[in-house]
């Protein structure tokens, strides 16, 4: 999680649902952000959510403002949330990859306010006043996006690893050796021998198809073994049925 | 949005709340991903998603499946999500940052299968079955997700930075479909049954750890037809002279 998280508040604008909000602080709580203020949400919204599980010590830890103006008041970086499209912008807009670089910046150093509007209007003209610059999700045809999932997107942004994590540590396998591989081809060509499908004229052919078969498996030590155990049941039915007859 | 963004389905499994699965079809929307399959719905949630606003148009596209098997049987690269923590897991583990990029790399050249589980447990044993592996969004305390909007973030990386570096000349093997991965491994459980390998108290864990040794193969589309070849060989003799005898 992001070290100066306690430098960043998410703020939701006369948020109507109960539903958005329990989700937005629940995005908050995935992501390590656990400041949450709320201006004008409708009372029973707020009421409603804050008896919702999952985000309850969340929301019951909100602070609530009756405007923007005095929300914001003690944050150093005002950045605002928008869809934009049919407003004519007087603000710095920039997307989310790189509003959210300097938003990482800006932490450590001050109080950032991570601003949400309405779900209808999103923010308006005088929220928008407040704010420094803003941010915008890059969606398709400028289509706006729910209210909690805005938030999730925004804060995942916020913690995401900046440079690519390579794979976990349950990840690099232990390739099997050369002779396991081999242990197996052989079990496999003599259990291919016993059933007939190996034509005797073209033997060496398919002994060597066999074996680029069976590398490229890219078979790890351990799955190694179980492929033997279940070749070697399966040749030994072979021969005491085939001795049998 | 994303060149390739048609070979991706998104997979639902078993999803309870009508307000999830329109959620995660809005993020779709949102992100430029069309393709929904959903797998044994809750009825009467799937038809009350369906009439929601919004996202309508996706929804009733959306391809029903009873299982999750049928759902991806035409991908060549099935991907889980999974907010881990309690169960002991036997995929490789990626976090999301880096296993959009796999994801990104295979579109294109295949179909990619994004699966995401019941909003109470998530995927279960049997569906990790026909996983090659797995995607972790990387919480706090490994809490789980909001079922819509860990979608949305999911699609939200997938198309985050488009930097569309297509994928090299290099690999040039076409994957096998989980179809085709799916008969290699019933051929080789009737073997090993009939073969006495199979214990018959333990046959649904065999089962499920046989599925994901097949699946670990990573096997191409040529390659599939002679493993299956082969193992069908294999399967008539087991077969005659067991019945011979």
């Amino acid at each position: 999680m992001l070290k100066d998280a306690n430098d960043l508040c998410v703020v939701l604008v006369g948020t109507r649902n109960p539903l958005n909000l329990g989700a937005a602080a629940r995005a908050m709580s995935n992501f390590g952000f656990l400041r949450l203020r709320v201006v004008n949400p409708y009372a029973l919204a707020f009421r409603q959510a804050r008896s919702a599980v999952g985000a309850a010590p969340l929301l019951a830890g909100a602070q609530e403002y009756p405007s923007l103006a005095e929300a914001v008041a003690d944050c150093t970086l005002v950045v605002g949330t928008t869809a934009i499209g049919h407003r004519e912008l007087h603000h710095p807009l920039r997307r989310l990859e790189y509003g959210a670089r300097l938003i990482r910046k800006e932490l450590g150093h001050g109080q950032v306010a991570l601003v949400f509007g309405t779900e209808k209007t999103g923010l308006s003209n005088q929220d928008l006043c407040h704010c420094h610059w803003l941010i915008n999700i890059n969606t398709r045809q400028r289509l706006s996006m729910n209210l909690g999932q805005a938030v999730a997107v925004c804060l995942y942004e916020l913690v995401r690893a900046p440079r690519t994590v390579k794979a976990s540590a349950q990840d690099p396998a232990v390739r099997a050796t050369a002779k396991e591989v081999e242990l197996i081809s052989q079990a496999l060509l003599q259990a291919l021998y016993l059933s007939g499908y190996v034509n005797p004229i073209a033997v060496s052919t398919t002994e060597e198809r066999l074996r680029r078969l069976v590398r490229r498996m890219q078979v790890s030590s351990s799955d190694a073994s179980l492929w033997l155990g279940m070749l070697r049941q399966i040749l030994w039915k072979l021969q005491t049925t085939n001795s049998g007859t």
